[in-house]
């Protein structure tokens, strides 16, 4: 786990190399090879925890969803009003994502056209669970008297449809250039949708 | 044009015959041979019109655009209310691009592969040139007095990054695999926009 004190475990060591081995050579060019010499051990032992450079590339974005979600819930869980902390979540889905993957942008269409078809399924998951977090804020909003909805979850999945356009899967890696652009484009929708949640 | 009772001209036979060819072959396995076969034209003439197969495929989607604009700016001058358009606008958006694909969602993954760099262009002019139809709209209702925005080309602007998931660019073949569900979404993310757009 980044930015933890834990010592890491060779799965975690065999992630983060992938990291920045992706950023290095790109998805296509990186070997089970690299990434055992990165880590500074066997081939074998990369196998011990991963069947497949595709699962282990799976399994680095897996990792990034993980810790947007801890974002996500830190943030739902803090003592902010409801506006706040949703106004934040909303912009932090598509910030933190940018920032994950912004060192490898270039291989990232690479990457992604490589993983499209495993990904899908993976993808309506983590936006599953993402809807879960921010069904917590809307229902509070909702018992507060502040947001005029009607389903939490409905309507979570509807912010999540209104800010995706703004995530790299759909973005190409020339669009993903301008980091301030792409902030500023998820401040305004969230500013629009807050405007439109909020009880007049 | 479809749907016109005038007699197409041999450019227009060809990005006819292409759509219908993108549907029965895809993109990849597509020829100028067919292409000519299709129109009852000899190869040479296909090219008095096009240079290569790239350049119909890149105006087949220009046509695409240029029926979807005149849509919009036949609801933008309609006689409805600046939110009966402005919502209609943002559906039609959606909706009309998904049934001008809907019948080679299979292959169209394989043709945005191909076309990626050049189309990227491409799609920045087509979204300003649909920021300009909403524009025109939002500052109608700005000066009625039942929209409240600042600059009307700026919010079209946000209008169109809320609803540009939901477009084929972004979703997959399988994610475009149904209507119904594309449309109730691009509805939700309108009223919820119309929403925050109102004065209350």
């Amino acid at each position: 786990m980044k930015g933890s004190a834990q010592p890491k475990t060779t799965r975690e060591a065999i992630l983060d190399a992938t990291d920045r081995l992706l950023s290095r050579y790109g998805y296509k060019k990186m070997t089970i090879d690299d990434l055992a010499r990165e880590v500074g051990i066997g081939k074998g032992s990369v196998y011990l925890h991963f069947t497949s450079k595709e699962e282990i590339a799976l399994s680095h974005i897996d990792g990034i969803i993980e810790r947007l979600k801890k974002k996500l819930f830190a943030i739902a869980e803090s003592k902010a009003s409801c506006e706040t902390r949703l106004r934040k979540m909303l912009i932090e889905r598509v910030v933190f994502r940018f920032d994950s993957v912004q060192h490898y942008t270039q291989s990232l269409n690479e990457l992604l056209a490589h993983l499209r078809s495993r990904l899908l399924d993976r993808r309506k998951r983590y936006f599953e669970e993402e809807a879960q977090l921010f069904a917590k804020v809307l229902a509070d909003g909702k018992r507060q008297g502040i947001f005029s909805l009607k389903d939490p979850l409905e309507t979570a999945r509807i912010l999540l449809d209104a800010t995706n356009s703004l995530l790299p899967y759909s973005l190409s890696a020339y669009e993903l250039g301008d980091r301030k652009e792409i902030e500023k484009k998820s401040q305004r929708i969230a500013d629009l949708i807050l405007n439109g949640l909020l009880k007049h």
